[in-house]
């Protein structure tokens, strides 16, 4: 039975969400895993109720990682929630694990502890966005890969691929390489080399823009973690303005108050349809085993749904496909 | 008296809404300052009032630069619209061009000709976007600078700086770098090596990050072209995206239709403040001249308040400015 070692001090809200979604998760698959919550035992406990306790063991973590340390600090702090619930998985004692905190500090000890797929030279972070057709686009790198040669986007590109394939089981994945415009001629030195590389993959499609994200034409944009990191942020920056201004007019008026009330069907759908929680977390590619981080702000259903895409990931044979390609063009 | 070039064979929509925004634009301001079309005159002569055709002439221009030729090869139509506006320009016979037409070709034309200003290595395209607080925020570079050094990066900083201060007024712009973080730890290679050097400005605020450019923490953000560009397709697919979903999810049904209708004022403000014609177009910055690029797509509207743009420009000092501090940080 496969078991998921879960970072219960990593979130923002304490443990009560990083609990209620194991639990959810637990009932939603029919008790098919095993959890292993990592934190304060006694505090941990009573949030189980009893007929779980044979599914849900604990290990004792007395400190946490906070979001305001250095990733390279972080990962000295042996008795970390996450630093123990990494470890269990290098010590075979886990299959899986899944953090809502520190993910510089997630990335940092799973690169250290379980070690990267042979031949990777930089894991990376793929989060899934939302599209158009109520499906999601994978985009990687959204971590600490700031400084990319292309070499690196060209093993982003086989992740992302893999990825695609293996856990999110999609046939003929369409992969595109994010750019300045969609001419093979268009990009920056590193993002041209890349593309001359990332061609010989099967699913790659071209060059892509910044709107390709969302449109839902690609379900795989490349790019690196500075960029990833800008297209995140400025996504939830539009998307938080418009809701703010509507909001904020909305208020002004009994009549828009009105309206708001009969559209309130639509903003639900709106909401479900780009709320993060709805997709868990984002897995780090490259590592040798499974390791999901989640967003600090994540609530219970966030965590279900990361813990779903651990077993997804951990029944697949992703991070084989990842070996295999990697070893291919080498050679070739 | 000013006078403006207008490339009327420019936009995607053909000279009608061109001419109809200069119109406004020569009503809006009593006729302050002159219009010279930049077409095939028999074309345009029958779309002007009598009443303004002494406030309006004619250039004539056989050609046009199509969205699809290279702007290397554009720049060689002598017989284009782009390039006789810019020619009168650098005859002093315009003291400004707008164009709705390829911003590439125009870019390179408006160097070539017209020149850079001195101990200026790369001209930029700044654009505005739209802020929380019905405000905007100046973002640069988007054009065509994807390979960036600091130096370059710094000389963007000093361009906005200039942009905010002369021509849009503000007496103490704020400045933002954009990078994967606030801390002045964060960035790539250049963009750490570019904070460094400007912070020396007194607008400089430090790092920040894509969701700031839309909050209205900042009035000017630097990045280079690959990430310039990257941004605005990225913010332009979520705002259409957003659009889309609740416009597809409303025709699905009565009560969410009556809502909208409701609804209808609210839609508008957001509209109005979302929309690029509300802010015209997107200057050239470090031309020896004036240079404003509007969309391809540009209505009337957004023609007469690219032309507004241009008469601010032109009524500032903003080149003398940027030469100036180009000049003292070279010493300095």
């Amino acid at each position: 039975m496969l078991r998921i070692a879960i970072d219960a001090k990593g979130g923002d809200f304490g443990p009560s969400p990083i609990v209620e979604g194991t639990i959810q998760a637990l009932y939603a698959c029919k008790k098919s895993f095993h959890a292993i919550l990592v934190g304060e035992e006694s505090e941990l406990k009573p949030l189980v109720p009893d007929n779980l306790l044979k599914n849900i063991s604990f290990v004792q973590a007395n400190e946490c990682v906070n979001m305001e340390e250095s990733a390279s600090g972080a990962i000295k702090k042996r008795d970390s929630s996450i630093y123990k619930a990494i470890e269990l998985v290098k010590e075979k004692k886990a299959d899986a694990v899944v953090s809502a905190g520190h993910s510089g500090a997630t990335m940092g000890l799973a690169t250290l502890k379980i070690g990267r797929i042979e031949g990777i030279i930089r894991p990376a972070i793929a989060t899934l966005m939302p599209t158009l057709n109520s499906s999601h686009t994978l985009v990687l790198d959204v971590g600490a890969n700031v400084d990319c040669k292309s070499e690196h986007l060209f093993q982003f590109a086989i992740m992302g691929e893999a990825y695609a394939k293996e856990v999110l089981k999609i046939k003929h994945p369409k992969l595109g390489l994010l750019s300045n415009g969609e001419e093979p001629s268009k990009g920056n030195e590193t993002t041209k080399e890349a593309f001359k590389k990332i061609k010989r993959l099967d699913s790659f499609v071209g060059n892509v823009e910044g709107n390709n994200i969302f449109d839902g034409s690609v379900d795989v944009v490349i790019c690196d973690g500075f960029v990833g990191n800008i297209v995140l942020k400025t996504s939830e920056g539009v998307a938080e303005s418009i809701t703010k201004i509507i909001k904020h007019n909305i208020q002004r008026s009994a009549v828009a108050i009105t309206g708001a009330v009969l559209m309130r069907k639509v903003f639900k759908i709106l909401k479900k349809q780009v709320d993060y929680a709805e997709y868990g977390g984002a897995p780090l590619l490259g590592i040798d085993g499974c390791a999901i981080v989640s967003h600090g702000k994540s609530n219970a259903k966030a965590i279900k749904n990361a813990i779903f895409q651990a077993i997804a990931f951990s029944n697949s044979t992703i991070n084989s496909q990842i070996q295999n390609q990697i070893a291919h063009y080498k050679e070739g």
